[in-house]
């Protein structure tokens, strides 16, 4: 830290005017301050970093501009607000901890956030209402979309940018583009940007700054630039203009000074603009700004003179994901019409050494749900095998997909539901607990959950042969396997796991098996365990021998009552069982960041809740 | 018809091969059989018209260059591929009957079809992933997506765009360019294809033809055109090359023998490609081409010589989608915050007059599902009440939008769910009858369903206060009002419809409760009827009053029983019934299609199988 300079005591900014009083050295030194500062927090807390790092200066340029009193700025996903967080007076001490201050914007934490976001893509279309209704009412504040490069390539953000530009309702789109998304963008988009920001003055920046060179060769890179950015600004190919936006940029990202002066032009702009930013995710911090994997995107914990992860150390124990990765490694060996498809979570579910061995046939699509079951689907009906990873919270935006394309036609495929269940500090809007109910709502799916890694290889090899979508939803958690003696796997084929002898049986599935046999154990309880680990279909024959059970419980602390529950409760129905039936499921409700653990607590799905009902 | 040139009889074709056997005035007279064929059929049957009298000529025009035995042809939707479905021998005589010929390409009809559709959108990433197969395995065939400028401008269909052209996977996209989607195509792209389109040589062509001018001024504009055109050509901006395609066209959508030059160019290009068509909807039939509105783009019946369509004459009597209309009507006059958003579905759902009455407060986003909830959810956290009007089957394309925004965020908002349960002839892809259950799966979503007017009004206007999303579904099907004196609507109360003394209840909601009520009279059957009119929340005071019932039935034949039907019975356990419970829902699966009343049958939802049960 600089000493002549005024510094801000981060923890006590009560409103983000205050960068507008500051000199743009004192800006300097304030962005300096709010990077140590996340830096610092995320090691603790664990979050999303290098965006975090690459956004601060944008965001204090915006705050320079923008009123966000009246103005609506709306962070896409909003996991890389955290500078607008400390700004708007939000210290980040107690970042996604329970009843803490959450990983994304919130319009439950402060009147500074109009939205709460989580998923991305979505801030073109929601500040397009926004305008609608600014417009309607005859007001004039600006809204605006912050967004980056790897989220304004999927569906909903394509959509939000086709309908803002033709609507007449000016909106601000800023563009952060530092080329990587998560790791590296994919698609057109992805291939345009780059080329946009490599054929203009940014780049004629960059190279006469690094270069020592005289002053002829200086003239000369100047003229030639301003030529091909003639050139270029008014015939260059691009997607923005196509759609008829204003365009302001490449604009350097770190330059506090022009990007006021470019959302000034912005906010002058009588019609929707694009103010195209170019940042470098990661800086002011080594590590994240080398980063190329996207190890730094978000993480749990952090050393932050080593640089080392949380999820780096976490790495030395075996997490469900490792498993997964591993059968899909073996069986594209195997098997040369096996195919994955990623939807931008090579990294998040563990895919780049499956990435790297067969390139080939592993696809990562981008953040692009939809297309990537479609993509799959066309891949089934020309007779290969779609593997599609993805994370549960996700799938929501395919559930069209799934239903009219993979099921209504029955196309073999696998869904690897990744993240499925609680997922912690993330919060509400990146649970995993919907996606069993809204499977169990198509027709023709399967969906399977392994307790140990030798159900995870029965189920995932079973899914290669199956006709018709199978999904294998599994768990953000450490494998702590069990040894199953001598079971015969068979599809739709549930296991009893202990043959206690009991007229009590708890029908359940997943690694939670593991803990609760222990516990039953521990505590001495006589109870009958059954693995369901398909949930769809049910095994009636199992249930049928079930039905002199003076008590069933049904268990699932991996998904709501609405898909697996309610079938068996149903079942049960109709095969006429007398017994007394209970189930202990999350509730159907939106479940806020806290560890899994805590949240487990919070709904009243632990195994002790289970254990109160024997 | 012509009596000189050779006619194919339409009825036997057996390749479709024997197009390439045909001399270009041949050609013409087939196209124009053909036409006459299909507005025969769709008289009798119902189905798509416009759209495939404007596809006929380029259909006949693809099947000249490309082999449907290997290049796979796939039709976006599909609805618009009656001339293919001709010439690989499929007559249309049984067109959308039970068992007959569907409305749609369908893999299970014929081996030219490689994919089975419905949805809009989907299809340049399924030919994606099938070039993605063909090159795995080294093969060389084509990848056709066959695409209206509606549906381009889609979630689904813009990802696939993005991610075809960088995939360096060719596949070749025939862009079937019209203006007007079922009625005007929304939205940037398509004010880009319009500029497009107006701004070449198709244009010129038109001039040239359309008047009588001297040498000197066809020079003249010849000299003119070439040079804007050749001007054009290198800089417009266009935002498939943007994208990276290869662009060929505009072409002549009518001339069959200037497209097959197009499409050869296309099958020589080494990378992706758009073929740019500009066709007539309606073409060949005067009231389809100068339909404005869509009233010809899907019709039930036909009268040729009039024009009348069995839509036009249904009129006069009054549907579902006619009461929600004047509500909506009532309500923007009322009240200046409420905004209705239509996907497309401005005819479909009956709403030209809203539209009509408050234009600057009615916005038709085009085929954008996801983007209509979005922008809903912009509006709703800008104090506007958002009444969004979507088909049950597209609202699939929004259940994360539903549950990620509105119901997340708990915003205010009515979900006008139109054409919810069985839709008769439009077949598998377009059934109205999963959304009850995935919206359960949903937190906080409010789901209701009217029987009669007069509730259709209080749910209505209920919906407009009520703090959170409200969906209120409704059938495609013609009113017939019941009276119920003296009721008093409250939210989440269910009505004693009939006082019967019986120890036998049905619990069930909308319009079928008119039928069952008759139904019952005539058959002597004692019954209590409740009229569950919300589905969600349930209303457990009335199931707590019925406990003392023999016999619980539950009926929903406009849902499967993954929503209602499963939590009535999980609600009666946890309530300690003790009596008899069954159902009587839609299964969970895909029904093909046929009149609803033989569908009803079909799947065992009649009245009559309720009967069976008493």
């Amino acid at each position: 830290m600089s000493k002549e300079v005024k510094h801000l005591n981060l923890n006590s900014i009560s409103s983000p005017d205050v960068v507008k009083t500051l000199s743009y050295k004192e800006l300097d030194a304030l962005s300096a301050d709010i990077k140590e500062e996340i830096i610092k927090e995320v090691a603790l807390h664990g979050g999303h970093l290098s965006s975090n790092l690459g956004s601060t200066d944008s965001i204090i340029s915006m705050l320079r501009v923008f009123d966000p009193k009246k103005d609506k700025i709306v962070f896409d996903v909003g996991h890389q607000c955290y500078a607008y967080k400390i700004l708007t007076g939000r210290p980040l001490f107690s970042l996604r901890e329970k009843d803490g201050v959450s990983g994304f914007q919130n319009r439950d934490e402060s009147p500074y956030d109009p939205y709460s976001g989580g998923h991305s893509s979505t801030s073109i279309s929601i500040v397009s209402g926004m305008a609608y209704a600014r417009d309607l009412n005859g007001d004039s504040y600006e809204t605006i979309a912050y967004i980056g490069d790897a989220s304004i390539a999927n569906a909903s953000a394509l959509e939000g940018l086709n309908y803002a530009a033709a609507s007449g309702h000016k909106v601000i789109i800023v563009l952060n583009d530092n080329e990587k998304g998560i790791s590296a963008s994919k698609g057109a988009l992805a291939k345009l940007f780059k080329e946009f920001s490599t054929s203009t003055f940014y780049i004629k920046k960059e190279e006469l700054s690094s270069k020592k060179i005289n002053i002829f060769r200086k003239a000369w890179i100047n003229l030639s630039f301003f030529l091909r950015n003639l050139f270029k600004k008014y015939f260059r190919l691009n997607v923005f203009k196509c759609f008829s936006y204003k365009c302001i940029g490449p604009v350097d990202g770190h330059n506090i000074k022009k990007m006021e002066k470019a959302f000034k032009k912005a906010k002058k702009c009588p019609s929707s603009v694009v103010v195209y930013l170019k940042t470098i995710k990661g800086k002011g911090y080594k590590y994240a700004e080398e980063d190329e994997e996207g190890l730094y995107h978000g993480i749990t914990s952090l050393d932050i003179k080593t640089g080392n992860t949380g999820d780096n150390c976490e790495k030395k124990t075996l997490l469900w994901e490792d498993i997964y990765s591993k059968l899909v490694g073996e069986e594209l060996k195997r098997n040369k019409d096996a195919v994955l498809i990623s939807s931008a979570m090579q990294l998040g579910s563990g895919l780049f050494p499956v990435f790297n061995s067969y390139p080939e046939r592993c696809i990562d699509v981008g953040i692009e749900e939809g297309h990537a079951l479609l993509f799959g689907a066309g891949l089934s009906l020309s007779g290969k095998h779609p593997i599609i990873s993805i994370y549960s919270s996700f799938l929501q935006r395919a559930y069209d997909q799934a239903l009219h394309d993979l099921a209504r036609l029955s196309l073999s495929s696998t869904l690897l539901i990744d993240h499925a269940g609680l997922v912690g500090r993330e919060g509400e809007s990146h649970q995993g607990i919907y996606d069993e109910a809204f499977l169990y709502t198509i027709p023709n799916m399967v969906i399977s959950f392994a307790s140990s890694v030798e159900e995870a290889e029965f189920l995932f090899k079973d899914s290669i042969t199956y006709k018709g979508p199978y999904a294998i939803r599994y768990p953000k958690e450490v494998v702590r396997d069990y040894h199953v003696v001598g079971k015969k796997y068979e599809f739709g084929k549930w296991i009893e796991v202990n043959a206690a002898p009991s007229d009590t049986a708890l029908i359940t599935y997943g690694p939670i098996i593991y803990t609760l046999l222990h516990l039953f154990i521990s505590e001495k309880k006589n109870v009958k365990v059954i693995n369901a680990l398909y949930q769809a279909p049910l095994d009636t024959n199992c249930l049928t021998y079930l039905l002199n059970m003076k008590k069933i419980i049904i268990y699932t602390p991996y998904a709501t009552k609405e898909g697996f529950a309610l079938h068996v409760v149903d079942a049960l129905n109709q095969l006429g069982y007398k017994g007394e039936i209970s189930y202990v499921c999350l509730p159907t409700s939106f479940i806020g960041q806290a560890k899994v653990e805590e949240q487990m607590e919070m709904a009243h799905v632990t195994p002790y809740d289970v254990l109160k009902l024997l």
